[in-house]
């Protein structure tokens, strides 16, 4: 494993804490410097916050750990790619480069249905890598809805709806 | 006043409360059938947070005070036009209706630089009207960089960074 492969490694940790709790399974990480800063999970139904995306809770938890809301220096990991509320975050960040797993064609906004982290009329760009351990990425993913479907066609239907939902 | 000014006046203050903290002067309220369940401000120096804008915070405390992600049947007022980040945020939350004052040219994500709340492609649209009490808005803004620029001028420089800052 290289060095990104091994931080999305623990990105894939967080995705399956949040398919335990019945979350759709996403996970992020946050590293400056070589070092985790923070690791979080998607918890929007857990925490009833529409904002509770992995990559939100993982910037927040990273800036009250530096004291400092610039995360320049900083890499988020995260297993499915942004929405546009978290792509619009890390713009806010200054983060320094982001690296997603699986794309995302519902609502991808860095690279499939816009891309917000080289809109130059935004004032800070970051970098990109995709596709990083993206089988397994999207693999927690396609489990999870398949279990989902499964439970409901068998008339227990816990967790989020499914669909519209798989938005990181 | 009409309804919307009249919230728009709420926001008002709370971007007041923004500047009184050096704060970049924005302010949000989030009403839900007619009753205000959530009111912030700008928030981002002195929480150290890249996240910590009014309409964020304001969503994320409506929804924990609803006890639920879905922010259906509320509306959303802002003094700035949202920036990516907060229009995706709304996006998320599925608002019914978002209202601002003031556009914003260098970040506004709902009719200026693009517009999140018409995106056919996402899986929620918004109602948005814009320009309510804009020259309020706009003027609380205009007058906390005038004063910033002053104290820079005369050696004290505490606050916020000027252009590429006001963004909401």
């Amino acid at each position: 494993m290289n060095t990104d492969e091994r931080f999305m490694a623990i990105a894939l940790d967080e995705a399956r804490s949040a398919a335990a709790l019945g979350e759709v399974p996403i996970g992020a990480v946050l590293v400056c410097d070589g070092e985790v800063i923070a690791r979080a999970h998607n918890l929007r139904e857990s925490a009833a916050d529409p904002t509770a995306h992995a990559e939100l809770i993982a910037v927040r938890e990273a800036a009250v750990r530096l004291g400092r809301w610039r995360l320049s220096g900083c890499i988020l990991y995260v297993t499915l790619e942004p929405c546009p509320m978290c792509a619009g975050a890390l713009v806010n960040a200054r983060i320094d480069r982001l690296v997603y797993g699986a794309p995302d064609p519902k609502a991808g906004a860095v690279g499939t249905l816009m891309d917000l982290s080289a809109d130059a009329r935004l004032n800070h760009r970051y970098e990109v890598t995709s596709g990083v351990l993206e089988e397994e990425c999207a693999g927690l993913l396609t489990q999870f809805f398949r279990e989902l479907r499964a439970a409901r066609a068998a008339g227990s239907a816990p967790g989020p709806d499914e669909g519209q939902e798989e938005t990181g």
